[in-house]
């Protein structure tokens, strides 16, 4: 081996708080009572950020034909904070404890979007962002067992992906599908990106072809995986996952470090806590070396990622 | 489920030739024997397509240090097919089955290339590549336990990563490190490719740093995995493995379906042949659902890719 000082270690103390369902009857209060809960548990274990779902604050509405207009008057935030949030974002501040949340944004002018802040250990926002990769479709499918909506209720991000400095960490999100596409973590990566959080709402079922239902498992875990080895970064997910008025959603969220190993995962599909005590400079193994992409990248080969959105020709 | 008609149907008898050791003191025409002995065995097993290792006539001989014109009289190939290898094509074309083969290049001009080809079943030349992704280092470390010289043996590629139409299969290539890098594999499929393949040399040890010893194995097949599923393409990846005069590399040569799922995994570290039935039609699913291109990728948000080459501060 080679001689050389190691990285001085810095550790994030981690945590991804999944969630178990939550039904259309389930109010506002009662479900930012169960994140309080779950912040309080993961500060009491050690941690000081949480990752909390994707829409963690509803139902996953976008499984149900509705008007856009009701749609946002049901499950839509006009503001972050806003008063039913409010408590969460206080008992962050006061326990010191940092955090992701997704939720549906509705801006002044009407426009909705899938979205996500990261929360510092003051309680401030530091990051925002709107998903990309939206999956799903925009029309009804009467013969589908249920509806994948993202492409109706929801618009493109506009806010790119982008890491942000908060509390001593360089830290990227995303959400849900776009956990799926290797650009999502190269663009952070490529920004220093140390961590990498996001939150899901998988659908056991594949509602476009007979998927094997394993499958649904295995192709999460193997992109969260290899997307944090090759960028040398952490990766935590949080599901919101169980039967959800009927509809099942795969939980299996997991903490994976820059090796590419998961190293916390969660073995229930209701309310639950994972926590690690994440070491920041064993990434940096990996982005000095196998990963040093000022050495290694050569951007003049990769053009055609930018240059084509569908598949098309050989080049000549 | 939306009823729709299945994609047609149709398969790539597929199949990966690992290789053992291949000593300093072994012969071409013997390593060449080797090749069409595994060539033959494939032929037998039903397979139209064989995957040999990255550099499959020589030893690993980037652990050496030594000058390159020495390096070149004895590892490179002045031509493929040459007089050592023309058997190994005429067995290809006699049985009517194609292969990947990676080798050592030495241009008329005296260049050197970490080189590939694909052979069409006629036993003619229907792709070459050039390894893009030199890892390891080009000066002299003489405290390491082995050298890692490709970057001084070889110069980068120049042919780019390209899609090759090869008996009614769109294929892609790449060499050993490429296989950790995602843009390799997404230029690849931005043309369509169905299958790539790919041979490697991947020491046990990692010279950089005190990487633990499992995890050479692990990242290569999660990297395999994630980028097989998240292009939607079939990967056959071929290892050169066991101890080359003292020096250990690792195996888990591999055929990993569009899923990524591991369907066919070498058990040895000598020369052992994998075969599979390889349903093309599979990766027609992911590819026209989850990552249908065209729908849902966002190249705008993707620039940092090629605009970038080393990490920088994150995006205003």
């Amino acid at each position: 081996m080679t001689s050389r000082p190691a990285p001085a270690r810095r550790f994030l103390d981690l945590a991804v708080a999944q969630m178990g369902p939550v039904h259309l009857a389930d109010s506002r209060p009662s479900v930012v009572a169960r994140l309080v809960a779950m912040l309080r548990e993961a500060h009491g274990r050690g941690a000081r950020f949480v990752v909390f779902p994707e829409l963690a604050l509803t139902t996953f509405f976008p499984r149900y034909w509705m008007p856009e207009a009701e749609a946002q008057e049901r499950f839509f935030e006009r503001s972050l904070p806003g008063p039913q949030t409010q408590p969460l974002f206080d008992e962050a501040r006061r326990l010191g404890v940092g955090f992701y949340l997704g939720y549906a944004e509705l801006t002044a002018e009407g426009r909705g979007f899938n979205s996500a802040v990261i929360v510092g250990q003051d309680g401030a926002i530091r990051g925002h962002y709107r998903k990309i990769h939206l999956p799903g479709h925009a029309d009804h499918k009467p013969e589908a067992p249920f509806q994948h909506l993202e492409k109706k209720f929801f618009e493109v991000g506009d806010l790119g992906f982008r890491a942000f400095d908060t509390d001593g960490v360089r830290m990227g999100m995303c959400l849900c599908n776009d956990r799926r596409w290797p650009e999502t973590y190269r663009v952070m990566a490529l920004q220093g990106a140390e961590v990498v959080v996001l939150g899901y709402n998988t659908p056991s079922v594949n509602i476009h072809w007979d998927e094997p239902a394993h499958l649904r498992t295995t192709t999460h875990l193997i992109s969260l995986q290899a997307n944090a080895y090759q960028n040398g970064i952490w990766v935590a997910a949080a599901a919101k996952c169980g039967t959800e008025d009927g509809h099942h959603m795969i939980g299996s969220s997991v903490i994976v470090a820059p090796s590419g190993e998961i190293v916390a995962r969660t073995t229930s599909e209701e309310d639950e806590v994972i926590c690690v005590r994440a070491d920041l400079s064993l990434g940096e193994h990996f982005r000095e070396h196998v990963f040093n992409f000022a050495k290694h990248r050569r951007p003049e080969h990769y053009r055609l990622i930018v240059e084509r959105t569908g598949a098309g020709n050989p080049l000549p």
